[in-house]
């Protein structure tokens, strides 16, 4: 997610660095004595992608923290959560692929496809029992307890999800009730961090702050969940790098999908959790292209950027790490993958 | 895992009252504002067992923190602790039952069998997740860190296992090194985890009492693994309450089955990914009931069973506590079920 300005050269220096120690302890972390365990979890390397939530750990610590820049104890502590983040993400990217059948991801195989659903499993379980025995290094309990309520709310969000399979039916509320907890609980508690270890208090302590960047990161979290599924729809397979299409195939409703449905009066079976067979959904998707459910999907991402935009700038001072968050939040927006 | 007798009459009515401290903090842990996550997260009680690992936990601080009786916050951290190793145990048995593509656990159908893998994989995460959620609960880290390590080396032996699936060479060496990983690693983080919370350190502060809590219970834990593998081949399938043979099926070679192979030259194909067929596994499965394999493998659980006792009778004082926790070394090895 780095910039290319040259307003951004001092934070974008100080990010890099950050993001490689992450890279060097994820990698240090998930290091076992058994040969076949390393060859698996070597394998999610290659699932990197944007490093997002490490970097929204990064920057809403340079952002709002920027009295501790030179307290190494608190900097280490920043990277080690920011590292969790990460660990976390993959072992969610994991089992995901398992859920949604996916073959594809980073432009390479996924580990369902490649060593079968039962490695999956484990592998991402191996990534999440790293992640929060990495998050237990830290000598307070309070990340890691920030960390688990993030956890146990993604769960809830996929769980719902899954309960909503084929719901045709499906509502914006639940719709946006289901991202909310999957993805932004996520990014909100990854801005949150640097809060939680500043206060030493898993709810970040409650001040105006923690409460700004927690908003921010969970409002970037819906928009950037939003433009994933309308590049599920409408994006192109090769920038994207993962198979696309997926949603409609396993009967996920989408907010593209929703706003089609509604303004079309397309009627479909209530309940179906078989989900559309190939040429169902290619006709649908093609409609949904036709129609005006992609730019509405599209500008509702942009009204919460905006929003996240806002809700930053009034807790937070002017600084290159905060312009620089701005930028984060247009980005996932402007994204084509 | 209570007994009958009178001298235990006191250290039961103890266990039981904190076991159901364990039982009502589990669920109320587990509890969603999201009706579909109850529904599903409710399933798991049916799964409810002996409560081994709780068990060991409380009888652990029982047997070795005697002076800490009175100290209602060491209590309640137990507890906790207590409850956090049967949610983690739980986790594992959902996901599991997925890696066997087993349908039938306790008498009822497996979750994956019920819903799918997708929500198996769902809620195992959901548990386990809840689990560490619960143990940052306690003000320091260091039980997390003790459960986050031993839910690593869990991990590591699940991933060696699938990583030897259908290798019909598979040594006891290594069969060894996957049940004390995959099982005993978390048997052996119950019994010391009253010695972590005394101590406050992860690793339960060294001291020979910590040392010989987790040896006693690693044993025990190897123990139970191999009477598991020994009934999943000669058990009775109304009385184990699950689905037998699945060993054999999914590629996995157990103990006696290891010895017979050996005592009697049996050839099979040496890499075999896919199993042995229904047939082939019959006729297998009958030989080795007729032969010693079944009778090794409980020789060796007994001796392993006799250590453990050893082991906790050197370093922790005779007093009831003690004597159940010899007594529930010895009902590993004589369960049927």
């Amino acid at each position: 997610m780095l910039l290319q300005a040259r307003e951004y050269e001092e934070i974008n220096r100080i990010l890099a660095t950050r993001l490689s120690e992450v890279e060097a302890r994820f990698k240090a972390e998930l290091l076992s004595d058994l040969e076949p365990v390393n060859m698996l979890a070597n394998h999610v390397e290659r699932y990197r992608g944007k490093m997002l939530r490490p970097t929204l750990v990064l920057a809403s610590s340079a952002a709002a923290f920027a009295d501790r820049a030179g307290d190494a104890v608190f900097q280490d502590a920043v990277v080690t959560a920011a590292t969790v983040a990460e660990m976390v993400h993959m072992a969610t990217l994991v089992h995901d692929d398992i859920l949604d059948e996916a073959e594809m991801r980073r432009r390479g195989a996924t580990i369902n496809h490649l060593r079968g659903n039962e490695a999956a499993v484990m592998l991402g379980d191996y990534l999440i029992s790293h992640a929060y025995h990495l998050c237990s290094s830290l000598p307070s309990a309070s990340a890691s307890r920030a960390i688990a309520a993030a956890t146990n709310t993604v769960c809830e969000g996929e769980l719902l999800q899954l309960h909503h399979r084929g719901d045709w039916a499906l509502t914006e509320r639940t719709y946006f009730e289901i991202i909310r907890r999957k993805t932004a609980s996520l990014c909100g508690a990854c801005c949150r961090m640097p809060a939680v270890l500043a206060a030493d208090r898993a709810d970040g302590g409650g001040d105006p702050v923690a409460l700004a960047l927690f908003a921010y990161g969970e409002k970037l979290g819906i928009a950037f969940q939003i433009v994933d599924d309308v590049l599920d729809l409408a994006g192109d397979s090769d920038q994207v790098g993962k198979t696309l299409g997926r949603d409609l195939a396993k009967g996920k409703l989408t907010l593209p999908l929703i706003r089609h449905l509604a303004v079309s009066g397309t009627r479909l079976p209530e309940v179906d959790t078989a989900g559309l067979d190939a040429d169902a959904a290619g006709v649908l998707c093609e409609a949904v292209i036709a129609g005006e459910g992609l730019d509405y999907a599209r500008e509702r991402a942009m009204t919460l950027v905006a929003d996240a935009k806002q809700t930053l700038g009034d807790a937070v001072p002017d600084s290159p790490a905060r312009r620089l968050m701005m930028a984060l939040a247009d980005a996932v927006v402007d994204r084509q993958a």
